[in-house]
């Protein structure tokens, strides 16, 4: 059945396959190479253009559009432009986010003679960008007016399927080609599975399932990435089975979910949680990806016999099955479960924030933070970390509804506001919180124009506390090189946007954060909380202090007399 | 000769042999993987950490840095660093600025084990910033206890011969590893000629000089970093021969030297430029790059017989010279050619930005503001121009000893201020000079937050013209995609440190910009100078015109009524 045929100029094409693939809003800078895109774009009137400061917060903004919207795209200019994006790109790459980086580039014109051109290395080689992004994006191509509708599609489908960034280059001379492409639509879907590999996998699984006593599920981030978090609690559901996640993973399943049982971490798991997964005689893990952050140092340690399924395959036992999809593979074992009533929900142990009993009107103090965040959250918010003290989030209960959207694995500093930007722009409706310290806020602070720019109303909580405590916790409780600038942070806003209605506080005392807190979200609100340097939650603290040991050996100088942040006496046993 | 032995750790070592490269100062940002050496540096109180807000202006501090310097490095963190600088590091690549650019790395145990870590993939290969940085440097090496004297060594002699960047990965856990080392300090030396090879090379090239009626000399940005700006001097004096530079190498000769005679771009020259250069019976050019965006669009040509010096080769007729370096045979053939006395110098045009006579009460214009600018030059100036309006500066005339920073080739926005804080950290001493619209300041402004804090005393140049004015003699005169966000820029020192004592200005009109420029140089000078989107210098618009022919095509967009901004009618004959 031969598809038919319609003529359009290539960007016009390009624009047409990213909405059909569901993208409404573009993000990047403009360039000599990118315009006539641009142009086309604005004389759609659909997708919406969403200009950044720089490309590395356009990349950021992709990603965290795409985790809300399934698919994010950039667009940039050549050379400069993916060379900037590319750790945004990477990003994504390392937290399985399907993002479209697309570089207008040099016109094929001087690609053709070998032309000497502007934002390229001038030495004759124009493969450099593509060469780049080959460690750090699934798919790599050059669109041509011979192989734009093969590339293009191949591109998007692949972006899609894989939950991995693509890079593009466009010829800033092919826009305005006319050129043969089809008239249906680019419709993203997985190849169904192989039907004898998915029966024989849906039956070994729920063979062991069936039989285990503890079946329990541990959850990793390409549960959310894949969509299969409702998948997961059905199954949960009708085993009677706990639920845990990996940090880098919280929020994917429900917390208010009633056999949701916390966050696995080895050691530094939630109470109870290490020996419900440990301990398990059937561990279903979603995608697990152990690394040294969301293993409590490496100590985590799965069963010898789980199940490790991934997107697109399961190991089981000895056996390993391919041309599966992760949704089919867990609805097929939903239906073939049996319905058990045995086994009651574990009751769930409230999140380690107690409500704190400290003087408001004292200096402010992570420890009265932290309390005071947790109870303003609520259903449906978006919630992002950066890193730094700001990790606490993760020892925080969610409401129901809420998204997390964080880096635990990439950790790049300054993500969040990019991606805040993105996903703000994705689900305007919903309430988002950024939480992040200093450090972290001074390497992508400007973006915060763009967001005042369309009117976004997000809540920005920013701890003051001159530097890079996290990395205290390492090396370096009080040496300068961890020490940042003192900006007057809450009056960024009116130089960002002079007739900004944002409302800034800066908070001092627990009361001046409560009174910051009560202000009703109808505006965008800039929260600067000032805190001393060395203080720090236990949780990150410990957390520095192992991966000390790891990153720096025996012969390092982590143990040397004061170098060193430590948990405070009265939170080491927190 | 076997050299003395001594013993040390890895990370002083590198410390060390970066001391003995004459680098005085790291910039960068610290991260876990990288805090070991930093804690050495810290201890050895030698080398100055300048600490920034983000990786890419650490690279491209480091760029401006090694271009007062001679070499320039940065410190940053593993995969995220080494990815968020990939921008400036490409940068240096492009514009020939040898740069070192080192990533503290996961710890050789987790690469041993296989382990997955933070700020990487988590795929299980660890090459991939490595590879990421194959394309944008001209050698990579991860450090080893085994092959850090030969690595390191390697890496930095490199970036200092080949003025290209080097990137090196140095693992966290082996800072602190004892190494048998040499005592002999690193050598920074170009290896000698091949004496034949060197004689035949100055014999062919003093014969054609020597008999040449009208010998001309052509300057392209190398002999900048090769040092040999004096020895071309020497020889035009000695042959009285014209010297003219392309727009990238603006200032490498000295403006007021005798036998400077303007800036070739084929059409595009300076007066009287185009026919020395096309005309000249024996054309030495020096290291010549032709881009689009130097050769005033192409339309540069050389003639046939020209002979081409490069660092480290030379080709003149068949002949292809190689061993050889630059400086060896321009002080070869200085010796062999006669003194001339019968070609007197020709007078230099002056630069085209007469004194106007616009109502300083007026609004205030580019026509105003160049000529303004040119009068406030004085010698010894560092002059940076940003992608823009700001290229107008390439059309003053610069006073003697003044050194221009620009990214003509790769034209990165944003790249000044980082360059600026490098820079400054260089050559304190100086006046620095910024000139930056508002769109390129917008990538990098909170650098600024840097130059504060170390209290330089800049002159920073910004114009608040509404966005990308050059992008829109391209494509989308008045569209939004070529529109920035309005900031209060003058405001921005103040929040970026609040005890600042630096002097904020904003100019609406010629008066308002003479008076800031009146202000002495005894602190921070800001300068915003507000002017029209559309307003836009002839030599801007025309190039952007001409640029959209060759990006876009015949099919292009580009003459659609309206969509380009175009050289104001009574400009055209400028």
């Amino acid at each position: 059945m031969a598809s038919n045929i319609q003529r359009m100029k290539i960007g016009d094409f390009l624009l047409r396959r990213l909405e059909e693939a569901g993208i409404r809003h573009l993000f990047g800078l403009p360039g000599d190479y990118n315009l006539t895109m641009l142009q086309q774009l604005h004389d759609a009137g659909r997708m919406k253009w969403i200009g950044t400061t720089g490309e590395l917060t356009a990349s950021y903004a992709a990603d965290g559009y795409a985790r809300l919207n399934g698919l994010g795209a950039l667009l940039v200019t050549n050379g400069v432009g993916p060379l900037s994006a590319i750790n945004g790109v990477g990003g994504a790459y390392a937290e399985h986010v399907p993002v479209i980086c697309i570089a207008g580039s040099i016109p094929l014109r001087s690609i053709d003679r070998g032309l000497g051109m502007h934002h390229t290395m001038a030495d004759g080689n124009f493969d450099h960008f593509l060469n780049a992004y080959k460690p750090v994006t699934v798919a790599q191509a050059r669109i041509t007016p011979r192989n734009a509708v093969t590339e293009i599609d191949r591109l998007i489908l692949t972006a899609w399927r894989e939950k991995l960034p693509v890079y593009m280059e466009f010829p800033s001379d092919i826009a305005y080609l006319d050129i043969e492409v089809p008239e249906a639509p680019l419709v993203l879907a997985e190849p169904p599975s192989d039907p004898e590999r998915l029966r024989s996998c849906v039956a070994a699984v729920a063979e062991r399932l069936s039989a285990a006593k503890s079946p329990a599920i541990l959850v990793d981030t390409d549960a959310d990435r894949f969509g299969v978090a409702s998948e997961l609690m059905d199954l949960a559901n009708k085993l009677q089975a706990p639920v845990a996640v990996i940090n880098a993973a919280k929020g994917v399943i429900d917390e208010s979910f009633p056999h949701y049982v916390g966050m696995y971490a080895g050691k530094a798991s939630e109470p109870g949680v290490c020996e419900t997964i440990e301990s398990s005689d059937c561990l279903l893990a979603i995608a697990y990806r152990p690394i040294e952050v969301t293993t409590g140092d490496f100590s985590a340690s799965l069963p010898a016999n789980t199940i490790h399924a991934r997107a697109h395959s399961l190991d089981i036992g000895h056996d390993n099955y391919q041309a599966v999809t992760l949704k089919e593979i867990l609805r097929g074992v939903i239906n073939a479960v049996p319905e058990v009533s045995h086994r009651a929900p574990r009751h769930v142990v409230a999140a380690a924030m107690p409500s704190t009993d400290i003087d408001a009107n004292a200096k402010l103090t992570q420890a009265f933070y932290w309390p005071a965040i947790q109870r303003y959250l609520r259903p449906g918010d978006v919630l992002y970390v950066d890193n730094g003290t700001s990790f606490s989030l993760l020892g925080l209960k969610l409401p129901p509804g809420c998204t997390f959207i964080g880096s635990i694995n990439w950790g790049s500093i300054g993500y969040s506001v990019g991606a805040l930007l993105g996903a703000l722009t994705a689900a305007p409706e919903r309430r988002h919180i950024l939480l992040i310290g200093d450090g972290s806020f001074q390497v992508t602070a400007q973006e915060l124009s763009t967001i005042l720019r369309h009117d976004y109303k997000p809540v920005i909580m920013l701890i003051n506390n001159g530097g890079y405590t996290i990395e205290r916790g390492y090396l370096g409780k009080t040496e300068p090189y961890n020490d940042v600038a003192n900006w007057s942070y809450a009056n960024l806003p009116k130089v960002l946007r002079p007739d900004t209605s944002a409302r800034s506080f800066v908070a001092r005392t627990g009361a001046d954060l409560q009174k910051a807190l009560d202000a009703p979200n109808d505006t965008l609100i800039f929260v600067e909380s000032i805190m001393d340097s060395c203080d720090a939650p236990a949780l990150v603290t410990r957390s520095s202090n192992l991966g000390a040991e790891l990153d720096y050996g025996p012969t390092g100088p982590q143990h040397r007399e004061g170098l060193q942040l430590r948990p405070a006496t009265s939170q080491m046993t927190a």
